[in-house]
């Protein structure tokens, strides 16, 4: 970036810049919406960084922007994962951050559209792994199938347990964002103002938020406990 | 276009002209069809033109004609979209628009015809997606299929949520026409006239017509209110 | 043709054996036939061209022939036809005259053959077609397969709707060759004396054959009311 | 076979000599078989011949042997058939044939050998043929299905005909061997003690045999008629 | 094997030992094997040798070894047979023979091991060769599969089949090792002895042994009739 | 090694560090790792220890890291098998110690992970050869599947017995490591501290472990009764 403006230094921003460029393409100038659109876009990425934000294991986002880069309208940057094994809570809460945006659509707007596809994409892949290749659906159990001889029941039992999990988790993503509302509209408003948030504008909008103790308050994926009262 | 003709200015015309070339081929001297197919091909135009114009999210139509073009024996042309996120409401009202023609045809001649083929790859790939990509099928959830392991039932599932978009589609394009008949009348009869109208030919051909507000009087594909009085 | 006879000029004979030598294939001095097949080969076109001067909107036969050529035993040449919109009832028509072969030797003989094995291909390809690319089967509706995903219910649907397409279309043809069994007699008497037959010949071999008015009759294809007696 | 012979001449023992090769491959000195199995082999060969003899329409062998040639122990060599069109009658008399060899062995020793693989893999294609191709199965219809798409209850259906057929001309194979059981013998006897048989002592052998007119006693292939008392 | 060894002449043990290293490889100093690993390998052997020995029409032994020799831990070499056509009692003989091994571990040491894979695999080519390709099964019949269209049903039947067949024969060799266990211990006991046996030294071992006329006692594959007494 | 550190001699431990690059990779100087996740590792890695050290076929771990090396976060190596067969009891054996690693995961912390993944596939090979090459399930039988024919229905019951024998392992799992929960935490806490441990290390932890008899105590693949009291 600075060879190009002419510039000597190498700033803390031309290394985000570089690093933002590589994850989701360059900055566009524009890319055409439709009236309306900025504003639910901009809902879809704070869904996103609010349900992230809640989940006890999940990394926070640190960068958050709704203008257009490559081929997304706009996007959440979370923090690098330190991570070598992840057991059914951080794969459910990794479900429920992305669907925080589809979720954030249907609350405010009463509907989803066709920015939740690569979305739903990846919790389909979290999903299947956890079912067929860590284990982790008591239906399915510890079978891990022969991709090329794979009965046609067993094929539907996995796709059953598929769907409940990314179910489960887009439940927890509309409770947890239906109890933030508040901080969801906050985060909303600053980002179309600013079209683009670090993590300090973030912490700044959000203001102290509870951290949701996805362990204590449910069992894993599966169960949709996330406002559960305590019995 | 100006090249050939050995004229110096390239006008307004000559760039429509280019645009509808790459779209839809070059026009054609002549194609060979039966007595009565002119009106049929007319009609059938003339029912993209009606819905699209009756929807209210959808572009309308800036050319139509039934001159024969490449493959096409007639076609019209629609604003290019402004628009990132497509919802339910969106894709079903593409979905009317693209069964325009054939909707006009059954309502007209009481039968439909083979010249709705492309129409119809084209609504179900749009059904499709929403039911497979976008998660937008009640019955089939978030769930998105690994497509090398689809169990049976699931594709019986998708297959029939498809179906049923498709249907609420074509249910609604009849409707509408049905209910708008006379501007449907109109338009074909100046169009048969006139071979080829601009967006200026079509809004006084048509008059006045309402845009119909899909949003309200129903709750997306699979509803089929398009008429419904407000109960 | 003009030039390995050594003729100087280009006769309309010439042009005609042109056209059916690249239809067909070139003329065969013999090919090996039991006995009996001759009259069965007759029959077999004799019932094509039937059928086909019936049906009121299918081309009627400007040759027909129990000369080998190329593969066949025999063929009936039809005229070209001018229509790019096909509805229910031509492809009903068009699968009535196809299987006109099959049905005549059916009546005349009490059994069918082997011959009819590119007839029914063409038939089944016409039905498969009204049933997955035009939607004008109820059952199937406007739903278009993804070829890749198609579950095992559709496919029993899909080939269900297509049997019973050429059932009708065969149980059309028998009752119209039936109730003019006179005239395919004729047609195979005069077919078997001059092995090759001009659309003058036919036409007076047929002598003044009503049309067939299909749309009235019956309601599309599926419906075998051919001669149904008015109620 | 005269230019390695040294001879002069090519004689019309040379002419048979060269089609049998080419049709089955070259003789061989000798092949290993077990004790027993000389007399197996014969009866197979007679069996194909005896009920091609029986069958009204089937060309009659012109030659049989049991001396090993290329992959075959032993072989029956059939007229040439000058036929174009093949019905349900010549379908089923060509089954009986293929499955003579088989019945046979059933008959005189009480079970079946390996031997008769090419016999079964032959029927099988045939009433495949007359199932998908010819239309000739009542419960299929005259449904030609796409390959790419057959459900698995048209599969089943399909096979569950070829199957029918198949046992149909086996049933009738047996019938007809069991009522010529002493022709049968004999013509086996001469074969041993001649191991190479023409037609002119294939018919000194069987003597006169009456052709069986499978046309009025059974109704086509499906039917076990073949010795059904005329009622 | 003369050359290598600097002999100048060929005896009748080289000619043996190079069929032998054509058939399983040559042999091998040493291969890990558990404790009492030796004994099972003995026990697998000698079982091949004596169901073999008491079958009617199968080759006997001429060899056996448990010294390792290519991929095997040991082997046995049977005479080679000299047969044209194999009926469903050759058959039966061969997949008793091929599970004798197998039969012996689990009579002897209660339990089965992995060394039976490639005995299995070749039990099952037989009977899957008997069901599809030589119609011995009379449930399926002399129906031959397309390969390429074949339904689910018709595979469960071929495998329930197969399976039949294959469970007759190790009921079989099962029944006949436990009728014969003092011939098979004492075989068993030579050869860990001298870890090699030719014919001679086989013959030695079982003493005058029984031929089991499978033929009599049973009917075909399917039935388990080894030892059943004459009702 | 001993070249890059420039010593003249190759020592002891040159050789074993040779050995494990070979088989999980060259040492790590770090990988990242959450907090907690090292614990997490130890007790995986123990739990497939002391499995091994409690079966009575299986061979001990001579080695056990929780350094990362790499793909893996830690390993545990065991010593090779000289083993020609493999019956029920090593099979089972094999899947105990395999699943180790996930039952110590599921005792200690209540959930398992994704770190299990490689175990996962392991025993469902080993099941899978057990269930469709070995012959061992009683269900499936001696049945060997032609694997591009093969039935839905087989497939299903073949599936079954897999995830049978695979919950048999790790029930098994759970109940060792639960009756010798002390030793499991006493190795892994000196895993812990030591980071790396040699067999004489691993002895000095567990101290006299009696082998289970998995021969008495239960019969084979398929039953859990690995602490079932004597009755």
């Amino acid at each position: 970036m600075a060879a190009r403006d002419d510039r000597d230094e190498i700033t803390q921003d031309d290394l985000r810049e570089g690093m933002r460029r590589v994850l989701a393409g360059p900055k566009r100038k524009s890319a055409p919406i439709a009236e309306g659109e900025l504003e639910k876009i901009a809902y879809h990425e704070a869904g996103h960084v609010v349900c992230a934000e809640l989940c006890e294991n999940h990394e926070n986002a640190q960068h958050v922007t709704i203008d257009p880069r490559g081929q997304a309208m706009g996007f959440a940057l979370f923090g690098r994962e330190d991570r070598a094994l992840h057991d059914q809570t951080h794969l459910h809460e990794a479900m429920i951050a992305a669907l925080g945006g589809r979720a954030a659509e249907q609350i405010v707007f009463g509907r989803v559209s066709s920015g939740a596809k690569n979305d739903l994409e990846k919790v389909n892949q979290i999903a299947r792994a956890a079912v067929t290749e860590y284990g982790m659906s008591t239906r399915v159990g510890q079978f891990v199938a022969d991709e090329r001889f794979i009965s046609n029941e067993t094929k539907a039992v996995i796709e059953g347990e598929i769907e409940r999990m990314v179910a489960d988790a887009y439940s927890d993503a509309l409770a947890l964002l239906g109890a933030h509302r508040t901080q969801l509209d906050e985060l909303t408003r600053v980002l179309i103002e600013a079209r683009e948030l670090e993590r300090v504008d973030i912490v700044a909008a959000l203001g102290s938020l509870p951290r949701w103790d996805t362990e204590r308050k449910h069992s894993g994926p599966g169960s949709s406990a996330a406002l559960r009262p305590a019995a």
